[in-house]
């Protein structure tokens, strides 16, 4: 068996880990000059002060949370086996709930993969990591995918707040084949095309599947607006399924450029309709002409990143419920999204209940939906449900 | 125009119901010897302390909840055309989600008919009212009802602690027809029958149609065990969807009859099986046997009723938990439900973790879902989303 470094908690600590959270706090420990020699992402064997082993977890002396539980069987190897496992089970679960390949395969803590999401397009496979932990054993997870899907491509990516956080550099490499195309995406029946090496996170947001079907499903005949469109995912699906016409909003312009590629391979580009620009410019441009739509989805980046955003951030829901309502016609449909995790789904609600009605318009919130299931949430961490998606009948 | 009674907000008590809250509580308004002469259910004009005109509202002088605004038009007569133009709105939006005529027609606060729900099964409508306002507007909504849909029968009914807040003996009236069988509803496919006038709340619970449809997509070839089944929706619907067997649990005889006779009529009787007993007992002894199952549902009447209950209510959702959990084989599917307003989702969501843990089960929540969209939330009334349903995969 693996000689493996240990840290101890102290006393009264484990509670929490033993009630099945994933993660260690950096005060939670037994501090000691041996704990700084351990490299970020070592493997490490967690103890209770009492000695008793509790599992093995990532051990990272430069992160807050300095411990993210693998597993609670302190006896397992880490090795290929065990990561093709968990993705077996991973895969198992999306092959049940999705009909196509494209999803995402492991959904971090959720799916006992700490820092570390896995996104599938057919047979192109992009690894996302934030943890020094997974960093560390991307060449060991990488063996496994290839082991149980044979993909033609794997590629790793990772940047942003997190991996600072764990003191991780910037991520690009090409673990498996090569990427020099852009690859397909199929969802709900309509094909995209996106570049996981250049576009945001792995490609695709494959979290709002579940909601884009919900808006394709009232699209009949409908003039939609799809604001932060990135590439159109909900203007195109509703297309596909009978829209009028789409007139798809994002500030940037090769995501727009992605988006009328959709809307031609889908065969509908005559009437798909692109505007770059900003929201809170464009809308109420909108508002102040005549043409109105059926249906309005905003789905806009996170705008509370940190807690300290959080008056500012709630403000700025507020006013794109506010402009995106004056942009719906009567007895139209509203979808007001938020991805950010540290705005509570009551406070959202809250906001775009008075936004909506700053606007002079009455509402009916019908559904108040999350991620698709291929993101599932890790009990011990509810607070990881980060996104919400609000749809208003607005009179 | 009509000559109404008035009542006035202290001052600085408007600001609520300005921002599009439907409900005066009475200490918000100015009291006086007149207020109580006002017969409970009188259509009132509401004006703030200057004297400005804010709508009408049905004023209760016998209820916490005095006023609950009809509209912010203070001008409007309260007739049949009023209420037939409120139902053909919501009519309207039922037609766009719901394919057959069988659903919620009107969701109290948020259709605009306070304290009062109306559902339809096909020619069959049945109105529940809980507000003395409504009950005094019986005849006028009946007759609006009958100028839009032309039912074969309405009938009302309205008995539990809601009616007794307000002051209302229960209610029990065929207002037109005869209501002499069982009324037929179809929801995602199968058919059941229902009776109104013995059945629980109006006979079916539309509520949980999108959450049955959920349990249907996952159901083929598994093994059901539909826990509190009424007359098992879930489980029906399952074999509907391609299940292997369903075992529906209920505590009520007449219950368990009307889900075998639905799954005679659906002609899967051969795979369907009830057995009569609490929960908190049955689930216990399926745990202790072999038998495991690929799905598990557990939707429960209410457990915490009032806030004075939420620490027992909460241990009982937990206890719950834990014992569905134990029911459910590997890689099975739990989903748990709770229809308590005092139950936030959040602690529901802490309790159904702690209680699948105590199972000894490691778990994945897949899904946070609520009431089906022909029961909307007022935006002023976010607390009134009362239904959860959480969807775990278990290992």
């Amino acid at each position: 068996m693996t000689k493996r470094p240990t840290i101890h908690l102290k006393s009264g600590e484990e509670r929490r880990v033993l009630g099945g959270h994933p993660w260690i706090y950096s005060n939670e420990l037994q501090s000691g000059p041996e704990l700084k020699a351990i490299k970020p992402g070592t493997i490490t064997t967690l103890r209770q002060a009492d000695g008793k082993p509790i599992g093995l977890v990532f051990f990272n002396p430069k992160s807050l949370i300095s411990g993210r539980v693998i597993t609670r069987d302190h006896s397992l190897e880490i090795d290929v086996q065990f990561w093709r496992r968990r993705l077996e089970r991973a895969l198992k679960l999306r092959e049940r709930l999705i009909d196509v390949p494209f999803y995402r395969l492991a959904h971090a803590e959720a799916d006992g993969f700490p820092g570390c999401v896995i996104d599938r397009y057919g047979d192109v496979v992009v690894i996302d990591v934030s943890s020094a932990g997974m960093d560390a054993e991307l060449e060991t997870l990488s063996a496994a995918i290839d082991a149980l899907l044979s993909p033609r491509v794997i590629v790793a990516r990772g940047d942003g707040p997190a991996r600072e956080l764990e003191g991780l550099e910037p991520l690009s490499r090409v673990l498996k084949g090569n990427l020099d195309e852009p690859v397909e995406v199929i969802e709900n029946g309509a094909r995209f095309l996106c570049d996981p090496r250049a576009g945001q996170k792995t490609g695709w947001f494959f979290d709002q599947r579940d909601n884009r079907a919900l808006i394709a499903r009232l699209a009949k005949g409908a003039h939609v607006l799809d604001a932060y469109c990135y590439m159109s995912g909900f203007g195109n699906q509703a297309l596909k399924a009978g829209a009028e016409h789409v007139l798809a909003l994002d500030r940037s312009a090769p995501a727009l450029e992605f988006a009328k590629r959709a809307a031609e391979i889908n065969g509908h580009a005559a009437r798909f309709e692109t505007r770059m620009g900003d929201a809170f410019d464009v809308l109420p441009e909108i508002a102040a002409g005549q043409k109105r739509f059926d249906i309005v989805v905003a789905d806009p980046p996170a705008f509370v990143k940190s807690k300290k955003d959080f008056h500012q951030g709630a403000r700025a829901y507020r006013k794109l419920a506010r402009l995106a309502a004056s942009c719906v016609g009567k007895d139209g449909i509203l979808m007001l999204c938020s991805c950010s995790h540290n705005m509570p789904a009551d406070e959202l609600i809250k906001q775009a209940a008075r936004g909506i009605q700053e606007a002079g318009r009455n509402a009916r919130m019908l559904y108040h939906t999350g991620a698709a299931p291929d993101h599932p949430v890790h009990p011990g961490l509810p607070e990881s449900a980060y996104l919400k998606a609000l749809t208003f009948a607005i009179e």
